[in-house]
């Protein structure tokens, strides 16, 4: 079989792209083995890839209220609810190798209110999910159920913004037919000793 | 850290169930290694129990139009839909074993439309998705774009009831949080060799 | 006018039928004065005719927390959310006989909130209708809602079991166009003297 | 027992309501046998119930290109999926009462696509439903499926605004708590010789 | 560019119109400088133009706890969420001048959650929007959540026959693509000093 | 009346900010003449900043099949559906000014079904609001769809991406209730001469 196409856009040749681009690449594949799809697919528009991958770290890079594994459960948990095959893949890889929990990701992604969840990453997941589907209705009282758990006011902009870029992406990844690489689906699900 | 209870309702004794369930148990243990939750979760009412395994196996278990992976993908999308982790983790391992394909029961369970599928799939899951969300509506229309692809009325009959008693099992595991056994995750995710 | 066909699928002729099922129909027609569609039209398969009365009964006609009029209010209110004809109307009248009420049967098919209900039992259809709904949703909170009219988790189970049973129902009947007999819509109008 | 309530709020004495809605309200109770409880609940508020019954008159007693029975079961139709209780019982009994047939009214008001009716009645159906469901989405298509059937665009209107009337009566209701009076139920079942 | 059509229908000749009618219509134009297209629209059929603007003035123009300025907020709120251009850029204007606030339109058009409405405001505009989206749902505690606010019964009874009234209304202008003044669009953005 | 704050959040104080941000907030409030408030709501973290502006200015300003008025119209049908009120005035403002119509922003904000487009700019918006509302169930056919009226799938990728951002962007108003500055309620509204 050969390689199925990583969208209904062709990829580029990484030697044609930009520089800061193709190092960014470079520096991704060889700290994973393998190039995520999505560099290549938002590589065609150079500008909208730098401008993705700026937001994409000032959200999940930075210091913060929000432990990593957090940010990525936001990200499977909505991602989910978007129907977002690329997604809930690859973020989902993320969060087992971040939470160092191989089943996490699976509960998350299909209804995070039965998943092995602390009472606290329940509260945040519910105010993620909320922003995704119906942000329209965030009230007081939404970020007033996410400080009984410590969460302050800079913390819901986190989660909210995490929950709407990753809405971003999800909408980019089905309207482009965007292919989770194969190396994901294992990624985080054997522990290593 | 102890076990997890399988779901809101203690399990039952294998002791103490009446002989034929004990003996369909032990079965399925000797086949698969360990007891999917879902059996002793059921076992707490043995005419349930009987009454829906006769039904799965009337359904899952005969010859007829559809191949047991297809069968399987029924179960993984709608249930997927119905955001039931029992059935999602459960049989999404017996699609990846039966399908001989370790990527599919993700990519079926997020989003069955960007799944790898055959084009007869994709009209069998389309249909079996109305049958979960909006039997209400279901017509002539929806037997006759399946039959482009050769499916009888009796296959229609045969997707429309998987997707139904998958319907009931998903809301049985929803409302008990039925969990899912930790083996499930990662059955058929490595090809044997 | 010739009788209307009793569903998409031609009714099997009782002579060709097994003998429990036949058994069965007899009995019913008996009972009855004439014979339900729905015996027929799921005797097209023996299995599965098997399977679905087995697990009918153990729900519907064991004794236990719910009265026998009130499982079949569960019936009416999720069937007429489910938009099946069949099951409204059939189950309509058996909750009127049941119940001894001419009314409640069309009240609680368009509106249980509007209907002529003890609060105890507004709350059991609340349950049921969210098992119907969104039962991926159902939590702890749930079950404190039954338990505060003397609700076991038991009850919560056959509550929950037989919105999930004749959601099965409805979406067999609606798929296949299930007709209700013309003697259903009159039973139980007129209280006997 | 007592006779309940008509609505939550307290119905007027008929003889302190203007004489014109008395003079209406009599000529109802003696062609009907019974007053029926709307005409009670709206005549608190006489200007609201003049003109309630003049757009009543105006669509549902005019000569057109629907028969009576036809206006009845938009009425119906759309009632159900409103879920109102007090409009699909009243309703319905003038629904079999003018389409001398017993069955109509229930199995319409579950799901119009599972009734006995012509596909003419069916196209009309499906307009009025997405008037009541979704009119922002109306467009010329739907004049056209209509104009399959020999529906005008003055048909079009009248089938919208009898569900859009309807959808009024339907809110005020299913607000006020209108109760349908029991005679109602039976009106129509029993076809006269 | 010509002037475009009112709506779907042509509009009728001021000069055929019934007499009644006509005066109406005269006496807005001379109050507001145009006739709005509704109007016209409706005098199409006479009996359902007068049914309507009865209905209209037995509920805007009459004394009540309600002022004018929030009877059209409740019009405004339910025409946004119902997507009816007419009803929302007409009583927009109506709005602005009534409430002497060239913001408040376009705000509760678009999210009255994100309004600068008095916490009574949002109270009443909370019920009419339940009304317009989910009236079977509405039950005791709506009714209390508007006593918060001093409303009584008979004020519920107004916010609902608004909110139903112009539901008919924004049906009847999606249906027939009815088409607001251009003068609409300005009026009350510039406060008269 | 005092100013009302600009957001949940209070703004950051513009000699506070870095060289670029301020530099800037000071271009655009010299253009416009007033600091449209998402500068400064988003200047409270300016690596959020710099990476939306960036991704706007690679949407909105770069040479492409769409106009600059159509990629606003796209903006305020898909803020309007998801209830923004920031992006509706704000966008509606520029949509009035880039498409020299003071009334096209208030029609595609309530129904872009309704409004006053070319047949192109219909389905644009059609396939824009799918992305925002369903973006899981976009597929080849919707890519034809916008192939009929000359739009290539990079211009496909440039609808969904103006769609997508601002559905980042609409989530950030309403969870941090960003108000929309006075001025731009009347921007646009009358032609210049």
């Amino acid at each position: 079989m050969s390689m199925p196409p990583i969208s209904r856009f062709p990829a580029p040749d990484l030697a044609d792209l930009p520089n800061d681009i193709r190092e960014r690449i470079k520096a991704v594949e060889e700290k994973s083995g393998f190039i995520p799809n999505v560099f290549l697919a938002l590589a065609r528009r150079p500008d909208e890839f730098r401008a993705f991958f700026a937001y994409h770290d000032a959200l999940m890079e930075k210091p913060g209220g929000l432990s990593k594994a957090e940010r990525e459960m936001i990200v499977v948990a909505t991602s989910g609810l978007n129907q977002c095959q690329y997604c809930v893949v690859a973020h989902g890889a993320i969060l087992r190798i971040r939470a160092k929990n191989p089943l996490i990701a699976d509960q998350v992604a299909v209804n995070h209110r039965k998943a092995d969840l602390e009472p606290r990453q329940r509260a945040m997941l519910d105010f993620a999910v909320k922003v995704a589907e119906r942000s329209q209705a965030i009230e007081d009282v939404d970020y007033e159920a996410l400080k009984v758990y410590g969460f302050s006011d800079d913390d819901a902009w986190d989660i909210a913004a995490i929950s709407a870029l990753f809405g971003l992406s999800n909408r980019m990844a089905n309207v482009t037919n965007m292919r989770p690489n194969d190396e994901f689906y294992m990624l985080g699900r054997i522990p290593k000793t």
